[in-house]
């Protein structure tokens, strides 16, 4: 009886430790990285708008699909691609066992730190050095190598991991979401392998709500053990018209609301916004050569043109880096540094 | 003051009530349609090792991935599996825009009851099924095709819905599991497309945690309304080696328990039990011809023969159905009615 009774005091404190504290975390802005603004607002309405129980524009927990690119959109992607920096790293790590890369394009231009010869092979040249650095090994040893070129390589310009290079808005964008019943993916043309061994860690979303491209993964015997091995040649292209494709293959709803920020996320984003009741589609627009960096309509990356002159007319988002967002990385870098 | 001193009483009310109710549903028994034995205390040991905190088999939550094929693991298979049903059903109900299919196997053998005939053309003629029937439409309309057979096609022997001939012991363990932390999974050769429209509301399990095989799609804009159209080709085949290649890429992690019922799951069944740490495989055994069916080494569907012949040698867990499970199919049929 005695114990019982202390256990109940126990427990009321804590209730009203718990009544005092949750009042203020309640309040709380849970977009503090986010200005005022149309953006910001619009975001706001659309999530009271589809979790307003009875309200006409409801959506039950299950199908409040959200879907982000990545590349730019929850990281940053320029000068490059980060996974072309870790392909250009892994060609001088593998050149000694390829003499024949020292007098081949692309192979030669990225051993000679000569972009301009890489790009001069195109898209078929990025295919090349992608499937020569991407495949050849286990699944488990892939992964290895991405985890550990992600917790050791910084970005020169900002001295950071390029996981600490991701965007502090969209972070807190990706939690209120969730907070409110959404389920997140991100729907990338960057290799599904590739961010995988971050994405949790990170943006909390977990592997198998990432959709990317991908190589062919066979499954093999080696010495009595089953193992993934990826092979030199290209499963799917999860990019442009292939998003949607993804989206179906992948996740097998319909998202309501989508979060791109280039050319190649506007068919995402138009079957995102076809579908039936309230829907919301948003790019990042790169304005902010300051704070990260400042390109659209004639980018070598992350191309954002058709998209900007029909936003109107389709009543897409555009958020402005530099007007919407009140800092753009995470303050503490420690707080998104590898836990191994 | 008044008031918050009335809530508070409410409140420590609540908790004593809370109290009072949660012991004895603690106390139940989480798989009560599992006799007692073998099979049963593997699984209960299992998710008690892989959850214990400090203990040496601990698994943290974000990788406890259970995988489970669906014909004849989840539901009912035998005599033909459900998907085939359907081509068939849908072969009938096309023909008359098709007139060659009359005097052209295997679709001549549909229209004429002859599944002699259909059999005889093998792999090649159900991929031919499965292909006429399961494309040239768009991923909505087919969605709304599954959906309204699964609601209204009754199996003969035992005249239910399909979706009422699930398991009642697979339907407690995936709740089981996933009250443990687990991650539940559909991995199986049928057709993504075919199974979504019904896991969430029959077995719980989302549209986006479901692994299958998939025919091509494609982004079309078709009068200016963005869709997925269903192409006549094949894009995936998720069974036998094709199991763990769909885990890789769909999921992004190997599981730590899977569970079959035949020889197309043993890779999937090897790959999860050659990870690391504690790992479990199991197989449903058909042998219970009286309250569902017989069948094993030589069998036209779900054929479980090397399998059996090696489970011994590998840990894996045979439950026997007709031993191990007090109740095949759930009791209450309306329950697993469809919602509309």
């Amino acid at each position: 009886m005695r114990k019982s009774a202390q256990t109940l005091s126990t427990l009321v404190l804590a209730l009203i430790a718990s009544l005092i504290f949750s009042a203020p975390a309640m309040a709380a802005d849970p977009l503090p990285s986010w200005n005022d603004g149309k953006s910001r607002q619009a975001i706001v309405d659309f999530v009271a708008a589809v979790t307003e129980e009875g309200g006409k524009d409801y959506v039950p927990p299950g199908d409040r699909i959200a879907t982000f690119d990545n590349d730019g959109t929850l990281w940053v992607e320029y000068p490059m691609y980060t996974q072309a920096l870790f392909a250009f790293d892994r060609v001088i790590e593998l050149a000694s066992q390829h003499p024949e890369w020292k007098t081949r394009q692309p192979f030669k231009g990225v051993l000679e730190g000569d972009m301009k010869a890489v790009g001069a092979t195109g898209m078929e040249g990025v295919m090349e050095l992608i499937l020569a650095t991407h495949s050849g090994m286990t699944a488990t040893a892939f992964t290895q190598e991405v985890s550990s070129w992600l917790a050791t390589t910084r970005q020169k310009r900002f001295d950071r991991l390029y996981t600490e290079l991701v965007y502090q808005p969209q972070l807190e964008l990706l939690a209120y979401l969730r907070a409110n019943g959404f389920k997140t993916f991100i729907v990338s043309g960057g290799g599904v392998a590739f961010m995988r061994p971050m994405t949790e860690r990170v943006y909390g979303i977990a592997p198998e709500q990432v959709v990317g491209s991908s190589v062919v993964a066979e499954f093999q015997v080696r010495d009595g053990k089953p193992e993934l091995v990826r092979m030199p040649e290209i499963n799917f292209i999860n990019d442009k018209a292939g998003k949607p494709v993804g989206i179906y293959q992948h996740i097998g709803k319909r998202p309501i609301l989508a979060f791109g920020n280039s050319d190649s996320d506007m068919q995402m984003i138009e079957y995102t916004m076809a579908g039936q009741g309230r829907r919301m589609g948003l790019y990042v627009h790169h304005t902010d050569a300051e704070r990260e960096y400042a390109y659209d309509r004639e980018s070598h990356v992350g191309t954002l043109d058709k998209a900007l002159d029909q936003a109107a007319d389709n009543g897409w988002i555009i958020v402005d880096m530099k007007k919407d967002w009140k800092v753009v990385f995470p303050g503490n870098q420690r707080m998104l540094l590898p836990t191994k």
